[in-house]
């Protein structure tokens, strides 16, 4: 096992565009990720929820992996998606992630048979993963898509473990945050996924986010995270309100079709999603685009 | 397009058994089958829940397709479950299910982006499936494993497609079953999950019943189908009662892990989950195995 | 303690008439007793959640049930609403409606405090209540309301109790029925709150139902019940979803105020409810009388 | 109708003390405020979730009321619990309120008749009241006892009344904080209810809390606020993550009988809560006892 990296800051969930002909476009992949190792991003997500994972082949899944290790400037941490429901399944992806040369796995709770998922079945999923992989697990607790929510107990276990070093907890329950925080391992990383409460994560002890709203607005997400890394809590206060807003109305309501079309305002490659999902409706363009357009005035088009 | 089938009476999930090292044993599922022909099984489901169909490779779905197609006297009727949540990789299963020789496809709902999948989701994925399915679609509603309970509307609405044929409702709501039955297309089945509420469902309006518990007890759910059909109510109310506390001790209280120890009771190829499932605690073999008896008093280990 | 009545048949849940004033109108509610006084319902329920009891004074509470004993025909049997959130104040409360005359108690969950309602507090608290109350209870579990659902070993548990008689079930989950019936005391009698799944639910082993529809629908609903009474089966399967959708519609869609637009429509004393409910939307009006006269083309206005 | 208060800072959930004989013990409630007046307090809520109000009769929340009066030094603010499920009664009660004294009405959201209470419900319920009340209206949004939670849309179109100055928000959403507080009156105060999400609540824009911590440990719930209010980031998220675990110990698994006990350990009057909620299992005292002795080693028995 490798010394685990230091996680922190803020990290995107990148989406994947598609050709017209539903196949997926790497080199668009590409030159979105060109972009954004311009920004103060940390790293970079591959294959998370924001990215359909769910809704790629496996060889879809390896072809983006090596996009992205190819595009990534190489001070950017890569993180890779490979939560699968079975055990034996997350292992071996995982595996093909660290060959693939990304540094952490970010590995999702089984969630299909609900009612057999206590805390031990959990645990023994998480330890099993965690021994065989080559690369840091991050824990990844997302009830909204799942229904399940890993609790501070079942964490601060986990957090025992050498190679499992944090927790992406996408819940947005806070006061778990300055549970876990107060009571795991000193090294374990507790990284929120709602850009509507990054700073009051920070503040409960969180050291950064994962957020699919940071592929469309890296820069004011980076931006908030610095005003707290600096002391600049006025700042950070209105710089989070506002970034509340917005993920209400791009990636809450809008979705991954809106957080795409958010993109494309941008001159980001977006694009529309995968069936079952759902092309963005057209009346949930304009609130979007003007909720760009008052974060990032100059920016639009770039 | 195919003449629909007659989809009614009672039809098990079946079980998948595994061998020490973890891989599946198609023989054994064979034999399984091989006990079940000799009942008044309806017909089979392969790949749906209960078959831990999410923690199966492509490959081992494929296996268990041709191995059920094999075993299974020609009178039953084989139902593949075919749902993934990617609407292309759905259809793309569904049609390896139909060249196996499956005569029916069990489409469970997508379920991952549960705030995106309204009605209009939901209508448009099934639609394109059905539209591209060389054989009948039987919608699968299954809240406790997918959070996600398809509505009447939905399912009226879905009846009129003439390649959707019917719905496996494992909700439990009743109320359903009768709004379900009394609004969509005349031909089409509504088939209970809940082994608690097969008479229930029967008097509801629907035609029968896709069961775990058939793995186990296949002779016990036929029986109470057949008191139904020939007006013993009864009879069908006293073993619907027994079936109930089986069904609770057994499969809601068990698990897959408890309804395999169930079937190895009886002689049956049951064995142990894959992980994230967790082998039967020790604890609960002897609460499950009273039950089976008293089910079952001579056919122990036949 | 009495002699436990036998509790069966069908009950409606009474709805509380109001003047124009908003006092409420004890001359409008014995007027709809005595119209249902000519059917064949088992008796009636006062103070129950159709009848707004939550919103009524404690003074206006006793006067529905002085105007019920005096309006109600001899042989129907007389139930009060009588669950408070305090087990003290709950006790009050059915000494005050068994004073009345009323032969059995009502009494829903506590439900305010739910994390700290757990099984034993239950327990606990209906036997206190049994313990002190002069007449029989039945126990009330309406999830949809409450957010609390009794389980099947709670009430096998205080079934035993010798002063508690049965539970109304409004949970819709007719799994319960068979399980509580074949568990519990064999006095004790099991009824759904559920106009949609009578009929599954009586097959399930309830023995009668406490509809609030049976407001509005009386006669369609006791013949239900003699359908199943007098095994006409088909007839039973029939007319059951034709109550199903109009419940849906009257009820589930139109609430307390869709209900007693039904009673209107039929010459029935209806009303708008109080604050916070409001009064039935316009556009609800006329799906709720076609419904009605659906079901009752000639009795209507009657 | 009075200017608005400036509603800032702790304040107290206040329990009610009983007799060995359960009637209320006002002298007791008394003593509790009289040490709680030398602490930084901003004021006391009387009559709410944590003072078992559901539980009490009409003349002992009147009792509580004028002893809350008698008591508190005149610079607290005094706020009394008000909402109960008809608007009606929830007027009356507000005006008794004001007429002891009172200078705010905490009203909570109406919550029986849930499919019913749709946002045009809640916006007429809270109108007519504040339309009606001689003080100002906090709203109320707890749905871990109610099941309702009152959603950004709703609370922004009720700050433009005159009369609703602010809202206690229990439900733990801490990106609700944020999004009211950018988008209502400036004048409109954001009070969270969890103990162990102060900190991340006023970083969201918050501007104090409503605790039933603050019963147990009133000292250390004013020393965080203050370390907020002074730029004392690192001692907030210190000592905040030690108020969360005393939280969960103490209110989230103690319930109002663990926080009474709590108090008991501090010499304050605690007692065991009224049925139907139970005394305080023996094993959970150890803990509680431990968990205040770690926050108030000097202060225990004071």
């Amino acid at each position: 096992m490798n010394a685990a990296p230091n996680i922190a800051g803020i990290f995107p969930a990148l989406t994947t565009p598609y050709h017209e002909d539903g196949s997926i476009a790497p080199e668009q992949f590409k030159a979105n990720i060109a972009r954004y190792n311009q920004t103060g991003l940390a790293g970079y997500v591959v294959l998370g929820s924001t990215g359909e994972s769910v809704l790629l082949t496996a060889a879809e899944g390896e072809a983006l992996l090596a996009a992205a290790k190819e595009a990534a400037a190489p001070e950017k941490l890569l993180i890779a998606g490979t939560g699968a429901e079975s055990t034996a399944e997350t292992i071996a992806r995982t595996k093909k992630a660290a060959a693939a040369g990304f540094q952490v796995a970010l590995v999702k709770t089984p969630y299909y048979y609900k009612p057999a998922y206590k805390a031990e079945a959990f645990i023994r999923h998480y330890r099993t993963v965690a021994d065989a992989s080559p690369i840091p697990v991050l824990l990844y607790s997302v009830p909204i898509f799942t229904g399940i929510s890993l609790e501070a107990d079942e964490i601060v276990t986990l957090s025992e473990h050498p190679n499992i070093v944090g927790i992406k907890d996408s819940s947005g329950v806070i006061q778990r945050v300055g549970e876990v925080t107060a009571r795991a391992e000193k090294s374990f990383s507790v990284l929120t996924g709602g850009a509507g409460v990054v700073f009051p994560a920070l503040a409960a002890g969180a050291r950064g986010a994962i957020l699919a709203l940071a592929s469309a607005l890296p820069e004011k997400c980076v931006d908030l995270y610095e005003h707290w890394r600096n002391g600049r809590f006025a700042q950070a206060q209105e710089l989070q309100q506002r970034l509340a807003l917005a993920s209400r109305t791009i990636v809450t309501e809008g979705g991954i079709a809106g957080l795409k079309y958010a993109m494309d305002t941008r001159g980001l490659s977006g694009g529309a999603p995968r069936l079952p999902l759902l092309p963005l409706a057209e009346a949930r363009k304009r609130p979007i685009a003007e909720m760009v357009a008052r974060l990032e005035p100059a920016a639009a088009c770039a």
